[in-house]
């Protein structure tokens, strides 16, 4: 049985959904994994993965995804759930005020491993800009304000699966999953 | 011999000035320090020590600080030097713009270990504002936009023992030394 570690209900939610396509059924795993200061995404993923394999022995999938505008060198990148929480879409805003270069990234690593395996990651990105304005309520974080190429919505104007059609983690997770069907055959 | 970890010589520098007049002499490890994600720097700073710790066997001193922004919940908090690579003082400043509740502190924790003894750890603190543009060149971080209560100046125009006075890391590296000189006595 796989988990995916995650605290957050929204991402565990959209994982399922894409997982099941491929008969692939995971369980909520949900706890606070444990996490490195680091630039590098994978590196805090692929930490948090080794972390908790000390504590839990089951088969897991750990996510890390940041936010990266390059008008910002990079930040809020690795940080971007502590962003967030403090100064939020309207203080990306307020950095970008007046900022014609708006081109960001959203990444994620997602970090496979079992107790007996190595720890395996993949990778998922998507290029876009941050928008003008916080647009939208659905998903969550930073998606009010981040527009993917080949849009004109934001991700939190987006349903859900229309989202996973061009979110980073969906990609990391196709990714993921093609890699999972082989392996289990 | 104690040895105080950081990759920052500016943080020795200062640190070294203040021990020397309690007749305490300390090296410079610099190294990386291994850095956990989490809202209180406390757990950061202890939980650095226990990791190198396990790797050097020797008597450290390891410290973790922070700028703590009221109206902007806390931000940058323990993310202060990933944030000050990227957005800097002038991204804080943008994010303050208009604001009129400027009130920050600034934080700092010593932790102190050695492969016998479990890890303790020390509190310094220095409320302020976050003054209005960017003053002066000396010091390092956020400095130069931080006016601590009783002067006019920020750190940025201060000499480092005119900083040594108001700081919250010599704050914490007074409350450190004066067990530790018990502690050796």
């Amino acid at each position: 049985m796989l988990f995916l570690v995650t605290s957050n209900i929204g991402k565990f939610k959209e994982a399922r959904l894409v997982m099941e396509r491929y008969g692939i059924v995971i369980q909520h795993l949900a706890i606070e994994k444990p996490e490195i200061q680091a630039d590098n995404i994978r590196e805090i993923s692929e930490n948090a993965a080794k972390e908790i394999l000390k504590q839990h022995n089951k088969e897991i999938l750990v996510e890390d995804a940041g936010l990266f505008i390059e008008a910002l060198n990079g930040f809020p990148g690795p940080y971007s759930s502590y962003v967030m929480r403090t100064i939020g879409c309207q203080g990306i805003l307020k950095l970008l005020k007046n900022e014609t270069k708006r081109n960001a990234k959203f990444k994620a690593v997602l970090s496979y491993g079992t107790p007996e395996e190595s720890v395996i990651s993949f990778k998922g990105e998507i290029k876009g800009i941050i928008a003008h304005s916080s647009r939208g309520n659905s998903g969550f974080g930073f998606d009010p304000i981040f527009i993917p190429e080949g849009s004109n919505n934001t991700f939190a104007e987006m349903s859900i699966s229309k989202k996973n059609e061009f979110s980073h983690r969906m990609r990391a997770l196709k990714q993921f999953t093609e890699w999972y069907v082989k392996k289990m055959h």
